[in-house]
């Protein structure tokens, strides 16, 4: 049987999978990256772990694919990625190619999950679409005619960096205002961090200003926490002013989000879809879906990571 | 031999041309559409202008290509046009196939400028850039892997209207902030005829205030008149902030501009390129080049409207 790989690359783990056709997975993987200060170990053990799985089932790896933060498509390599204890560029593609002996193919996590979605989840079908990561970031892939948009240099789809309020928030990317310091898990945070500063009541205020969590926001909202409720409001507000000038570029029929945040339901998805359809150029309204990601939390990397490898051995 | 015909809707005359494969007009048409009530009777004599010119050069007509306002490629069809005397949808690709008995496209400017300048022009074998157009509006075509973005409704590629300042100036499409108020021939109008009414100082002072045009204030920056220029230097910033923007999420190599704000040279381009490289993310930094359009603004849009044949029955 015709199987890929699946390799997650994350800050804390490295997860690898035997995924089939139809998306289900075979096997799981999972080790910390700080057991591997040197990379050819990691790609020797993962590689091993692969092979000889693929060996005792008697599957046939027609190629791995690899999800990485700071992943390039055309280059193969991980490039200067700041959250990794790898420095520099990485030729993470080409060193699994050599040791498997299989085509390999890298790119960054929010493309991994637009391929996902297109070819196991949410997109599936689709050719115009658009998939938004909420998470630590603010993570995109851009879908149009059927491909991923990869730009000129393999670096296209960093939405989380366009800018939502100019001279807004101090961005880790050194400017300031980007979309991703509103929208996120650690933008949501933020906000309500901002707002206990400046001596809003709400029931967080229990809790010790530099531990909340956006699960801890979440909590409060659904017990009706006024100040919890219009951050969400206000971060679907910001989203939806971006997604409604993303919409002005490619069009897309449908813009699926993933992470964490989505777990909070309409307060993100529904809202969101309001404030993107207020902001609208007239041509575009009503005609957009905003939908959850289809893809288990814990699978939805790997298995975009997989479906690199079919969507390119297609291709 | 074989030839195309371009054919440029605009809101006082439709211009018609042969265009061979090499880009060169061999004739051209020109009727004025207040003459053409009924959208029948353009169509009949454009028809029969570019039949009868290939009968009589022995010219093989393998195609139609219409770039007009509002144009959806996907129908075919002219939606609503704001500024033509014909309403709702204009089904005209449809219109010339019967006619002329060819197969025939249609877009809008934008999107044939866009490929045009692919075809003939400044981006000749580009795979990923981005044109914009400074016109009466702000008009864009938006191409990545070496294809136009169309959107999953034919309407992409509307940068213009994408919102530069929240709560800014009044836009045609009923929102506010658009680019196209910031960033157009109109819009440096309204942008000096602000400052004039705030009582600012500069030579434009002796023109009647609602008569100034895009020409004159460019001939006031020539002369060194200080409004003037800094109303070239807040245009190109307001540009180079949303091409930084809209360099996120494609990631062009190359920006074309055109119409008739380029005519102002480094005035536009240059400044717009120094905002531009001062708002990009890092890893688009000194990657990315703005060029002026190589067609002659007399022919672009039909050259643009032409090559959309030469494109499409490639394909």
């Amino acid at each position: 049987m015709k199987v890929a790989a699946g390799i997650d690359i994350g800050g804390t783990n490295a997860v690898a999978a035997i995924v089939l056709a139809d998306g289900k997975i075979e096997t799981r993987f999972n080790f910390p990256i700080k057991k591997f200060p040197a990379i050819e170990n990691l790609v020797d053990e993962l590689s091993d772990a692969i092979l000889k799985n693929c060996e005792a089932n008697n599957f046939e790896l027609i190629g791995i694919g690899i999800g990485a933060p700071n992943g390039n498509f055309y280059s193969g390599s991980i490039e200067f990625a700041p959250n990794l204890p790898w420095k520099g560029i990485i030729p993470l593609a080409k060193m699994f190619q050599q040791k498997c002996n299989v085509p390999s193919w890298l790119t960054n996590d929010a493309n991994a999950a637009a391929i996902g979605e297109m070819i196991f989840g949410a997109a599936k079908g689709k050719k115009d679409f658009l998939m938004v990561t909420l998470g630590t970031g603010l993570g995109s892939g851009i879908v149009a005619n059927g491909e991923l948009i990869y730009g000129h240099d393999g670096l296209a789809g960093e939405m989380g960096h366009t800018i939502v309020v100019r001279n807004g928030r101090q961005c880790g990317c050194g400017r300031k205002g980007c979309l991703e310091t509103y929208c996120s898990a650690t933008g949501l945070v933020r906000t309500i961090k901002e707002w206990l500063q400046d001596g809003k009541k709400s029931s967080l205020n229990n809790i010790d200003i530099n531990s909340i969590t956006s699960k801890q926001i979440f909590e409060a909202a659904e017990n009706n926490d006024a100040l919890a409720l219009e951050a969400f409001r206000f971060t679907s507000e910001m989203l939806g002013m971006a997604l409604a000038d993303a919409v002005a570029y490619t069009s897309p029929d449908t813009i699926v989000l993933f992470g964490g945040l989505v777990n909070a339901g309409n307060l993100i998805i529904g809202q969101t879809k309001h404030y993107m359809e207020q902001n609208l150029l007239h041509i575009y309204k009503n005609k957009v879906t905003i939908v959850a990601s289809q893809l288990p939390e814990s699978d939805a990397a790997i298995l975009g990571a997989a479906s690199l490898v079919w969507k390119e051995s297609k291709a």
